[in-house]
């Protein structure tokens, strides 16, 4: 489906016209929010998540708007393109089916008239089977011994969203297994895992689509030689999730099993496939990993059958879109009030900025509204020691609040000043968005707080990998909903092809030096030469 | 020193005619650095650091008229002022002498008349003592085993500094001792660190200036339960960190130590007294802390007696300006091509924040020109592989790249494609910045690359307690001297106040209900009692 830029269409400059209302005093949050029945009107349940938005700078006309401008872009007709197996990948011709990946529903998806789900399942099964093979120790190292040690070699999408579950579902690992991350290919990622892991019962999963990812490779490259060093047969002791027929995949380099990986799936949307589903299913158990499937499952038919104004991540994409295009905001923070959760943050950071950073149309205009905005992130209370000086009194930025209602650990119920740990974390989470919200008039401007700032806050009942489940779909299709209203293609990088080309070049610069000493630098950018001088003199 | 509000000075109107000029298509980077000599004339090195600014979007004349609004604002007087002890913390009245609990100099600094040295030295000669002991077993637990945990309880700046220099630093942790943190009052952070240790060889650090912290004290007090419940002496397992005469520092509530901590040294410049000095010198030796101290000692000494034109910090703190200020960037990056500095980036995030996020100028007046940018970031390559799409082709922002020329990890020399994994990591380093800053013409705009986005390229020799030290000193530095140019006050946070005002409130309210049943929220904002109720009922 073709479409106008987002700035030329009628609904845009509307809600730009509207903006400007909002901008006026009586428009301040703390004047919003004293409005009868605000939380009701502006907050809604759905797949079991509780999203609030009535701390948003928004009413009802606002959202109103917005509501128009999310059927003009159709983007419930677009989510469910992309559900069925349409290529709305365009610019690289792919499906964009990690929907597909935690599907429990008999029905087939098409791409290209052939149905995917089989092999989907098939995978699942594989993996199912996998791990439990070496739970029960039927599957062991070289010299016999059991694992305990799983380390993932993968980067970006092959990583981030494996961090984020397996942190914030920790409590449910009892395999036995320590899971570590290998994805930096500095030497100090390296030398840091291998310290802290026993080679003889060590598993490594590599992990790439193309079997090309230069930081991968020569991570499994460098393990490979270190498992041999120890005199421990690699083979044994070598997993890889991969595309069907890539050198990771090849029997002339024979591993202790491979498990595919599908084009119509991106690395960063990749963590319900085997991409997370082989090591997070070693190390929580596959029943757990199911449980997380079957949240995100539900967060997917909620994101596809639920009309628009009762949408969870429709509404969050167009209070995005609304902070972003229309407030001028051009960061985002994710503040969950929950440890485990702090790995959804770069997970997120990744998902979001990799897939709407975009200048570009996915006709290849040249937008007119800026898509994507700068997220970061910790997890409160720490972050209200850290930066929250600059929420309340610096440069304002929107804030999605997380909370759960019930942790993980219900053991420690000790009170301090009258509240447990939990109950104090809440009195914090319950403050914060009010505090920024309201602000407070002071003659003296050092301890005046000018209110106003805009945030949402999403409850989860829990910390169940069902819980989590539906979080990371609830990110993922707000991102794609928001893509959809700006008209841009969540699925591609083209952003990250200059750098590799340039890297390539420096590569062989080193790579002729490491061979000739008297390699000179002298065709290539000067700065650039200063950098390699350095690097092999060791010293600036 | 009063001064005008920055925007109100006649140089900083120049920069602002200036920056329209660097804004013209001839003053574009991939112009710019073709420019003879562009290194030489944009970069630096001092106090064993390397500081490349050359692709930034400056020109000499850029460089000439900030480091006259540097002139004009008398930094280096203020910086001096600082480290002589002078009370730069106006609106507290207090002094702001981080410096001197790295200072082994014999000369005396004096606040209100007083030397505050051989405080400070007998502080490090306590740290280093009980460290002793501890690392020869001569101070064990209350059932004689020796420490083999220490948990620091500690928030923000009683954190952020330690847990950054711990990780950057953790090759040198030889003392068979692990280091935890237990800095948020979640419940999941502390059921987390109950997990990993054993509390028979458990030492508790609590650190907090006032002994007043909400969550360092309700985390105290569960852990001080925790460890009656398992039957162990909690006098002999508690150690605090806290200023003279605070509760922390009460004899009827004996502990196995107690260090103090000045009023004249703020959370987040505090890693080189005794709040990071205690745990590094446990974690590391106190070896290790000294040098680390020397390093920073080394930067100070740069920062207060080299001229503006070849002073690091300075250079830093102009270049921040120009972005913020003058290009109009609202966010900036740190990526560090080191995985051990990974948690550099959350610490110069408070670091920084805290002490710029400000609205005000130091006398109280609405500051004209924003103050404290968004600092945000991941390790390179995986920020490559995360957010950079969105770096290349979406919303720009500066960045600060980081390089290390020699690992802490020599033993690996595994080459792939002809490159070692540090070779190749250095690769992306250097391509990186020369990608962002020249960008690729393309008629095919999804894979046109705009360039001009600036960076600053900084190395250090290694990572070397020494070096670490120089980069915390750097970042400190860069920040006041920032502070001093914008004319606001880096050392206090009146903006968390309101926040702690409310959560007062919705703390009692919940104390109220603990105590009797039937407890109503109805005197409270409608929404926060939404809240209350929630999480009473233990659901949405």
């Amino acid at each position: 489906m073709s479409c106008k830029k987002s700035g030329d269409i009628p609904i845009w400059k509307k809600l730009l016209q509207h903006a400007d209302i909002m901008a006026r005093s009586e428009k301040h949050l703390k004047n919003l929010i004293k409005e009868k029945e605000r939380l009701e009107k502006f907050s809604l349940k759905g797949a079991d998540i509780f999203y609030d938005f009535s701390r948003q700078r928004v009413d009802e006309k606002t959202m109103d708007l917005l509501f128009e401008l999310a059927e003009t872009r159709k983007i419930k007709e677009q989510f469910s393109s992309m559900v069925s197996g349409k290529k709305v990948n365009t610019t690289e011709n792919r499906a964009a089916l990690h929907t597909a990946s935690r599907s429990f529903s008999d029905d087939p998806v098409f791409v290209d008239e052939k149905d995917v789900m089989p092999g989907v399942r098939r995978v699942r099964y594989d993996i199912k089977k996998f791990a439990s093979k070496i739970h029960e120790k039927k599957i062991t190292g070289s010299t016999g011994k059991p694992f305990k040690h799983v380390v993932v070699i993968g980067i970006g999408g092959s990583y981030l969203g494996t961090e984020f579950v397996s942190c914030a579902l920790s409590v449910f690992a009892n395999k036995n297994l320590e899971l570590h991350f290998l994805s930096n290919v500095d030497i100090h990622n390296f030398g840091q895992v291998v310290s802290r892991i026993d080679p003889e019962t060590t598993m490594w999963i590599v992990i790439s689509k193309s079997y090309t990812t230069a930081e991968t490779k020569a991570n499994a490259k460098l393990a490979f030689e270190f498992m041999k060093e120890k005199g421990l047969d690699p083979a044994k002791h070598f997993v890889t999730v991969t595309s069907k027929g890539s050198p990771g995949d090849d029997p002339a380099n024979p591993v202790l099993c491979s498990f595919h990986m599908f084009d119509f799936i991106g690395g960063r949307y990749s963590v319900t496939s085997a991409v997370g589903g082989l090591p997070l299913s070693l190390y929580l158990g596959y029943e757990i990993f199911e449980r997380f499937l079957k949240g995100a499952e539900e967060m997917d038919n909620h994101a596809k059958n639920v009309p628009l104004h009762k949408n969870l991540p429709v509404i969050a994409s167009l209070i995005s879109i609304w902070n972003n295009n229309f407030l001028g905001f051009e960061t985002g923070a994710i503040i969950p009030y929950a440890t485990p959760l702090c790995k959804l943050i770069p997970h997120v950071q990744q998902l979001y900025m990799e897939s709407n950073g975009k200048s570009v149309t996915k006709e290849g205009d040249s937008l007119n509204a800026p898509a994507g905005v700068i997220v970061f992130g910790e997890p409160g209370t720490n972050a209200q020691h850290s930066f929250f000086q600059l929420a309340h009194q610096g440069r304002p930025f929107p804030i999605d609040f997380i909370g759960v209602i019930t942790p993980q650990y219900e053991q420690y119920q000790c009170k301090s000043k009258g509240v447990t740990n939990h109950q104090e974390l809440w009195a914090n989470l319950i403050s914060q968005p009010l505090a920024l919200a309201i602000g407070k008039e002071n003659k003296n401007k050092a301890r005046y707080f000018p209110g106003n700032r805009p945030s949402s806050t999403i409850l989860l009942n829990d910390l169940s990998p069902e819980s989590v489940g539906r979080l990371l779909a609830f990110y993922e299709a707000k991102t794609v909903f928001e893509a959809f209203i700006l008209g841009i293609n969540p699925f591609d990088q083209f952003g990250v092809e200059l750098g590799k080309k340039i890297v390539t070049d420096i590569r062989s610069e080193i790579a002729a030096k490491n061979e000739k000493k008297d390699h000179k630098f002298d065709k290539i950018d000067p700065i650039a030469g200063f950098y390699l001088d350095t690097l092999f003199s060791g010293s600036s």
